[in-house]
């Protein structure tokens, strides 16, 4: 299987894309179709180890800045490193995309170029964040702002199949988000969507969930908006930044204190691996006709490396026509 | 000035919260009025030193439970810590009420007997949380979870008096919390308040604000709808537990750095400190004739004292009549 990788998107060049992609496709043995411009991405090459590699460049010239509208750039610039990666995925060539570029774009691209999983609305990115019992499974971190009712549904149905099938839970437990646990709780999008999710099939609904809950990792699958989805991910990577920082400034209060931090920094290295929200690296897209991975912008090699991992462990475990056939399930119950 | 207790209310017993509000008197220099059933207060009282203390027992037998469905508690228990408490505010013989109690029964019996302050439609819930800069005021934290847009001006208008009045800050800066800085962010609420707040008279509006930005501590005051303010509150608070439980776990892992560690306690003691989230003791509720404190139910010793400090600067900030003259001069700016 290969990874097709958007190797000129992200916010740290194409070296440290291609560096991670590389690194990714020998520890989790795929291959690697890489486009962008084939000069920037064969320079990228010259300077890393590829014994082993089985790859592939691809040229696509066109670049999409960060911050440039995500439609338009994407139906003008038909040969950027999003497009001419997520073409290789419609046509086969590749079982997963990856792109740490613009990813409005790539989601605007996915929509476009491989279309929606029969039964699925929208889309959403779903990513596993840290907890006390290891990875709760959060989803809509920021594709839909304000979804109907029904996508909270399906993203519950998508989020099932991706506990199921990558992280190997059998029967995964789903928590709504919400400002606090009884049924009455929640605006009035998430009492909507308590309802439908109490009667769908194939869901084992464990009700609502506080913000807290995501942490401590009292369900293994959270469906909530993409807004306030984004908001959570983002004030939980702050808060952990915030007491991470907060300690280190006291730690170095005195030399004694500096001594004694000294021994203790594997251990403080240790937790921070433990509880990092890059390490993942990449959240998935759920709902389109094929894998895409979207990672950080700021991604490093670590993160564009674990990036690769998360798409060949999608692809691996059938995410997407598992999907399909829950969500025709869904539909038949409904129907 | 006294600031009028429910004795009755919390998790932890009228021991607790009256050991706490008594030591909150002494620090802050009021005097208090403890609303309780008044063998259970008396009887507290009889266990804490009560030297240089002023204070007031006023009976209130009724008890409403932290899970009673607050309006039917509020209508009918009409001599309940709560209630008795927010009469006295209302007669003017406390400046300040504060309540470890049911929240729900709290609000919904503050807006009955206070009333709301011309010109605000809905009371938010206000609290500073814990920044890199120091505190960020963040409001709605959860009273309402699907404001209209012009509450969310409102709440910003609110939060600036609070932030010139409490913290001191003569020109807070005000940001719309979003899932991105661009003014096209936002789901459909967002938008449309941040398209107010533009252009709203005294509000010092810096544009949108993500998650992150909370904790980074960008601006002074971060308006929000309730429900996404509660989500993120609770994710923040587990946030920061979770990395410091993954610290506790690696740095006991050996007895070499169990050594190390011991010899750090005080300076990761400071750590917590600065960033706990119980630290600043209570919320206020914002938008009622009067000032109200929500405490956590599950308020300590030192939460109580705190929450007692932030009913008595509310009230010397003359924080009612301030919001209550800002909407004056908002509305006719509208009009």
């Amino acid at each position: 299987m290969r990874v097709a990788v958007d190797a000129a998107g992200g916010d740290k060049g194409p070296d440290v894309v291609v560096a991670g992609a590389v690194a990714g496709a020998r520890r989790f043995g795929v291959g690697l179709l890489l486009a962008g411009p084939e000069s920037d991405v064969r320079r990228a090459l010259s300077r890393v180890d590829l014994s082993g590699v089985d790859y592939e460049v691809r040229d696509a010239p066109d670049l999409i800045a960060m911050d440039e509208s995500p439609a338009q750039a994407v139906r003008r610039k038909t040969r950027s490193g999003i497009s001419v990666a997520l073409d290789a995925v419609k046509r086969g060539e590749a079982g997963a995309m990856v792109s740490a570029g613009n990813s409005g774009a790539v989601m605007a691209a996915a929509l476009m170029m491989l279309g929606r999983i029969p039964g699925v609305d929208r889309p959403a990115i779903a990513s596993p964040l840290p907890s006390r019992q290891g990875y709760s499974l959060v989803l809509d971190l920021g594709a839909v702002t304000d979804p109907k009712p029904q996508s909270l549904v399906q993203f519950a149905q998508m989020g099932t199949v991706y506990a199921q099938r990558v992280m190997g839970i059998v029967n995964p437990t789903v928590g709504l988000l919400s400002n606090g646990e009884e049924a009455t709780k929640g605006n009035a999008l998430v009492q909507e969507a308590h309802a439908l999710l109490a009667v769908a099939p194939g869901i084992n609904f464990h009700g609502n969930v506080e913000g807290r809950d995501i942490p401590r990792g009292v369900v293994d699958v959270i469906v909530t908006d993409g807004f306030t989805g984004n908001v959570a991910l983002k004030v939980a990577e702050g808060a952990a930044a915030l007491v991470g920082e907060a300690i280190r400034q006291e730690l170095t209060s005195s030399l004694l204190n500096k001594m004694a931090a000294a021994i203790l920094k594997p251990a403080f290295a240790r937790a921070k691996k433990r509880i990092d929200y890059a390490e993942t690296g990449g959240a998935l897209l759920l709902g389109t006709n094929g894998v895409v991975v979207i990672a950080h912008g700021r991604s490093n090699v670590t993160a564009m490396q674990n990036a690769i991992g998360v798409g060949a462990r999608a692809h691996n475990g059938g995410v997407t026509d598992a999907i399909a056939a829950a969500l025709l399930e869904l539909q038949s119950a409904v129907a």
